[in-house]
């Protein structure tokens, strides 16, 4: 057997829409990277079969042997018990049951690694995108920082004084700050969030509901269709803007005002010394839309003689994975 | 001279409305009081004129000699420098320079204290009081607070992991979070914040515009008049609900919405192990407004299986001067 080199690990960012798996040395520097779909049907199984294969991708992409893998970091959607190694919850993934699926074992498994040998190290997936944009990011000059991951849902990562900041264990739901009160239903169900507006999922139901049957033209619909895909991703929004389509437009124009309305609720609360915007709408957006946030924001800060740094996540779509590899690194 | 006894001080909270002082002993335990009307023209020299008279007043109150104050602790809106002992901006007092007003040295020598002997101690009036209900009142068994002050305005203190968190200097500015993007215009001139609802200066405005603009009956300003005041006071507002005036009752309910959805957001953001609800009205309302509250927060709430307690402020009008007394002890 060859000897084990030091830092040689996988971090994988596992998302609604796809998951992103790199394999990192010791200095965080990414030696390869692979990328798969998440599943949209079967159950827990079908997405850690998946996960183990976008981690062999990200070997095989690097010329490493996935048994030389020191461990692996895997940041995760749903409620996470990182001791315990289990996932329950996840309401982004396919018929993920209520109660804790333990999720490192599962992958240890599926890589066929010895039980004990490969460390797998669970990690909520919007607090290590948060971390690493602190650790390597955009926020790394920043002691305090709001973190905005804007993708299927919209997710937010605090840090204050250097530290995460996770309340009770659900703190940073940024997406369920409210912008109207008796506004619009939210996938949550509640109303009038953040994520009613902005939220990629929410935004797809209200393109569909004022296309199919409030006949509005779009074509968000023929550009997914064009791409054969089954749902809007963040390209089919970006490719509509550039057509100049209304209803892209318009929803995207109410995506943003609700972001900047609650990133600035945020900033007035926490005064942070820095605010990041990233996810898969965010990146995609990049620094035209994080400008198009801070326009939104400016006028509902209460310190805007002095806001914070407001800036585009600096680890683009690379964050997540980049967070989970950093869930092993000893510091 | 006698000789000195360890641990007397006065606490004074000074509000836009009214001035509290108290003297305590080293346990907090309050000897005496004395309230006073913030005056509402002149200037700096008027408001620390009053502020020397009830301390004065306290002390009288206590029975205890001023000159064997071990210090003062104030507790005062504006921009603070600890440090300095100086107060800028602070728009609730009447015409408050821009520049600091050197706040701790002018009370020594209203004091007619010997300088340096003395010690006057200033705090930001909302975390004084965010920190005396943390460290004395409804939250001493929890480690993480939201604290709420329903009053002239809306002030918000945060401790987490049983510290007050201040951002950059101006964390906490719940009054300031967005409840309905694009509403109603705050005395601050943002639109849709909390305040723009539920500060008292705003609901004053309010009713004012819609009894006198658009021929609104109400018995507020009656009641107003018949008690000899200049504004509409908590005790006002609470007489009129008694009464069942319409109006009042809108306003309230308006108010008590916005509180709970601005609370919601920042509870959702922060997850915190408890919400304080103090300040004039919040105090005045006690356990029923408290109740309305917490009714308006759990739509809202993420995590609405498990809510943050939701408490009345335990030290009622004392808390703001107990907060200062508490920024002499050495803990």
């Amino acid at each position: 057997m060859p000897e084990q080199p030091t830092g040689l690990r996988a971090g994988i960012d596992l998302g609604g829409t796809k998951m992103q798996a790199i394999v990192v040395d010791a200095d965080e520097h990414v030696l390869g990277q692979a990328r798969l779909p998440t599943p949209t049907t079967g159950g827990p199984a079908d997405v850690i079969a998946s996960l183990a294969t976008s981690v062999t991708g990200a070997c095989e992409d690097a010329g490493v042997d996935p048994h030389r893998l020191a461990g692996i970091g895997l940041g995760s959607p749903g409620a996470i018990d990182e001791r315990a190694g289990t996932v329950a919850d996840a309401r982004n993934l396919p018929n993920w049951p209520a109660e804790p699926v333990p999720m490192a074992a599962l992958l240890a498994d599926a890589l066929g690694a010895d039980a004990g040998r490969l460390r797998v190290v669970l990690g909520n997936d919007v607090d290590v995108a948060t971390n690493a944009e602190f650790v390597l990011g955009a926020a790394r000059r920043f002691s305090s920082l709001l973190g905005v991951f804007w993708g299927t849902g919209v997710g937010g990562g605090i840090v204050l004084d250097g530290r995460q900041w996770n309340g009770r264990g659900s703190a940073g739901e940024i997406g369920h700050v409210v912008v109207i009160q008796g506004g619009r239903t939210c996938p949550c169900g509640r109303e009038g969030c953040m994520e009613a507006y902005a939220g990629r999922a929410a935004m797809e139901r209200r393109a569909r509901h004022l296309h199919e049957e409030k006949g509005r033209r779009t074509k968000l619909f023929q550009i997914m269709e064009e791409r054969g895909r089954d749902r809007l991703t963040s390209g089919i929004w970006s490719r509509a803007l550039e057509h100049e389509d209304e209803l892209a437009i318009e929803l995207v124009d109410e995506a943003i005002a609700a972001i900047g309305t609650a990133a600035a609720s945020a900033v007035n609360l926490l005064d942070p010394e820095a605010v990041v915007i990233g996810g898969g709408l965010g990146v995609r957006f990049g620094e035209d839309g994080v400008a198009r946030i801070r326009a939104a924001m400016l006028p509902h800060l209460f310190r805007d003689d002095e806001p914070p740094a407001i800036l585009l996540a600096g680890l683009g779509d690379l964050g997540g994975a980049l967070g989970a590899a950093l869930l092993l690194h000893e510091r």
